[in-house]
């Protein structure tokens, strides 16, 4: 009945044009289980780190009800390292180093104890590494979720097509849909990738919100207007989370209630760019969600009589 | 009682990614008096044309309650002319050719039957132009709506904040809303704008929708995601149209029914894209319209049970 999270937990070093950040912890598995734990428990994490990785950024996990059971510790390897550097606009950025470590011959194992999982969100990582998980499940979960980025469209796009055919939901930014499409308009985009497999399509506009697909519908979530975006990493793996963590909260994975899970996944993502890295989401409460979703409505509502 | 509205009646010629038009009618004043008319009337335009401007074109505004005993005909001078080319992302656009012709030496004259207007739209024109409509009504309109764009702060910056000052609310784009304000965050923009005297201020994104500033408040209407955006221009001026024309004819200027407004604006906005030109607004139907408020209804809707 539970959430199962397969991501990348990390090293990252980010450069904004507000300031620097040093070595700290990072990683789409580590954005999405801290989102989705303010929604749902037990998480069961599928992930791999090194000897490097800090045991106390695992027990803080735990006692949000995060299961690491299926986390591998390669105790000899270093942890997965990206450093970036983000353009004024805070919308694109530069990588200045990636060392994948740990990541380069990444196994993923699911252990028995994660088979029961109805809930399954895949984060950004090798399409082949996501498949495995896919392949692992005795009984296909109720709700496959899939983010994915324009890297693997062009270094491995005929296992990218083969999973994202497996899923229910794929997220993609514009650009991504752009790219996967190879359509320029999003609402072509959204219907030429939905054949590809998904029955509902994400597609983040960062600042500019996002769009959900499904066959003819179209819903659309603003992202929050803020006097200061600090550091826009994660942003989309914490909107990920909250999005997956309401739906396994809820069980509920009807159109409609995507809509309100998209409005979770973005408040938690407005909360992520307050900080650097997972700083913010460490320190939020429920009261504090609560407000923010308050905010959400109060900035979409509008009255319309239609005679 | 009625909607005062002053801007530019033109020829434009456009190209875009999808096609070219020929000489074609435009201008700001134009695409607000085809959108606000379906909404109020009468609607008392302040203009100026030459003598080559199409009497038809006259005439079927005023068969849509716009009087035109204010728009100068100059029999012996040429209509402003301006042509420009759209690039891919159909959001910026190369001017080609601009000829001023007879807005070159435009002094607006309001007639006295235009006295009585409670809503006065100050369309994309020159700001002294702009200003002297203002100073010409003997009784100062209820509501002062202005739009303008990026050239006037370029070139006659002093003349443009004074006229700012004036108004109680400004319509501008979120890259003229940065250089406005020297502020790259829209949100410290905003704040910064509304201290220069607009009590409101929409943020127009093209695509990405519309903001609406006041005191602390803000709200966002969504643009409607479109399969093909046809031809851009004369959009944000549909859009405005549509704004005032709710608020004319509700007569109603709270915070609350200028969000309903901007909805109305954005709905005409997303007609105009359609076609080149004015085409569009000049066949829609008051069915059409509300078929499309159905759609913004169903975009943005959704459910939280905040307990």
């Amino acid at each position: 009945m539970s959430l199962l999270v397969v991501g990348s937990m990390a090293f990252d070093a980010i450069e904004t044009p507000f300031g620097k950040s040093d070595k700290i912890i990072g990683g789409a598995g580590t954005y999405i289980a801290w989102s989705a734990s303010n929604f749902t428990k037990p998480i069961k994490q599928i992930s791999v780190v090194g000897g490097d990785f800090p045991l106390e950024q695992l027990d803080a996990l735990s006692t949000r009800g995060v299961e690491l059971e299926g986390v591998q510790i390669k105790k000899d390897e270093k942890t997965f390292f990206w450093s970036g550097r983000y353009h004024m606009d805070m919308n694109t950025r530069d990588t200045l180093e990636t060392q994948l470590n740990v990541l380069e011959n990444f196994q993923p194992v699911v252990p028995e104890s994660y088979q029961d999982c109805e809930f399954l969100m895949l984060g950004n990582l090798a399409p082949a590494v996501q498949r495995s998980v896919i392949q692992q499940m005795k009984k296909r979960p109720k709700l496959i979720v899939m983010d994915t980025m324009n890297f693997w469209m062009e270094i491995a796009l005929p296992d990218l097509l083969d999973v994202i055919s497996m899923v229910d939901v794929l997220l993609v930014n514009d650009t991504e849909a752009r790219e996967l499409s190879h359509e320029f308009s999003l609402v072509k985009a959204a219907h030429k990738i939905m054949e590809m497999g998904p029955k509902y399509l994400i597609i983040k506009k960062g600042e500019h919100g996002a769009l959900l697909f499904h066959e003819k519908h179209v819903f659309f979530a603003p992202a929050l207007p803020l006097e200061e975006v600090f550091d826009p990493t994660g942003a989309g793996d914490t909107f990920a989370g909250g999005f997956i963590g309401h739906l396994a909260k809820t069980k509920d994975i009807s159109f409609e209630n995507m809509k309100t899970a998209i409005i979770m996944g973005s408040a938690m993502a407005s909360f992520c760019v307050e900080k650097f890295g997972t700083q913010r989401l460490t320190e939020i409460t429920k009261a504090d969600i609560d407000a923010r979703l308050e905010e959400f409505v109060q900035l979409v509502n509008f009255d319309i009589d239609l005679v």
